[in-house]
């Protein structure tokens, strides 16, 4: 298929959060995801960015003059081990259903992995919903290691009102 | 217990890779912990680091003179949810054994709650291995969300020669 992966524009972020609603609703978490497409363009796009997006994009034809129409995306930011130093988190990957099986989300995810080799990351990592048997198949066959399975991590979070507790009780400096 | 948290400053660097290395034994992976103290000053005290981290202090008793001795860490970075914007990373948090029991981890964890609030983080994450109860238990009694058991998020990897494979395989330009 003809399709075409870039860095994403900041024009692309009503196209982003219309993808990130999509995917939501998918993970069954549709009211979790709050964040605008303001919010993207602000936190993506500015001197210190705090993510990175690739885009997917194919011919738009019903209407050639469109140009191109984009089917997915990749967002990832860098994180760091303390055994092996900078590292990429891909945050989301996603492909329009009717476009999948095609090579797309192949060709985001490996372009994340290139990204992340010329920018010295020893590892690439993610995080996959246990049900969602289709996405973890997928990266297990490319190479992927399950760390939950294999060695027991479990992923935390506090938020709300765990969050400010928690904050609250900081020793004074 | 008398302890002080503070801002890292490159000069702790020898202590904390010192207790990344214990952290990594208790861990059963100390094999897997390959990164120098020189990397850590390289990474975390530049332009824009890749991390922060604080560590925590009490007086050095056997020999006032000495000062202060580190007998704790906690390194974290930000990342980014398409959900609810920035957020705070633990990549690690540490107290050496025999100064445990007296709030030093608890102090940590609350200090980076705060700066995380300060930063305008809506979440505070970790990940914690499954058979290290005592700290799933501090941390759960403290109000996080084990995630990984709730929604059923697994934590998959790409390193080494799998890395490699899927950067080569990326779509050329």
């Amino acid at each position: 298929m003809n399709f075409r992966i870039r860095a994403a524009q900041r024009e692309d972020c009503r196209d982003i959060s219309r993808m990130i609603m999509e995917l939501a609703v998918f993970e069954k978490m549709a009211e979790q995801a709050t964040l605008s497409h303001e919010d993207l363009e602000r936190d993506g796009f500015c001197t210190n960015p705090l993510f990175e997006c690739l885009v997917a994009e194919v011919p738009e034809e019903d209407d050639p003059k469109v140009g191109y129409k984009l089917v997915g995306y990749a967002l990832y930011f860098y994180t760091y081990s303390t055994w092996k130093g900078r590292c990429v988190y891909v945050e989301d990957l996603y492909v329009m259903p009717e476009f999948r099986g095609k090579g797309i989300g192949k060709g985001l995810i490996s372009k994340v992995a290139q990204v992340g080799k010329e920018r010295l990351c020893a590892r690439l990592q993610l995080s996959v919903l246990d049900w969602n048997t289709s996405s973890l198949n997928f990266y297990v066959a490319k190479g992927a290691q399950d760390l939950t399975a294999a060695e027991g991590w479990h992923f935390l979070r506090f938020d709300g009102g765990a969050l400010d507790k928690l904050a609250n009780e900081a020793p004074k400096d």
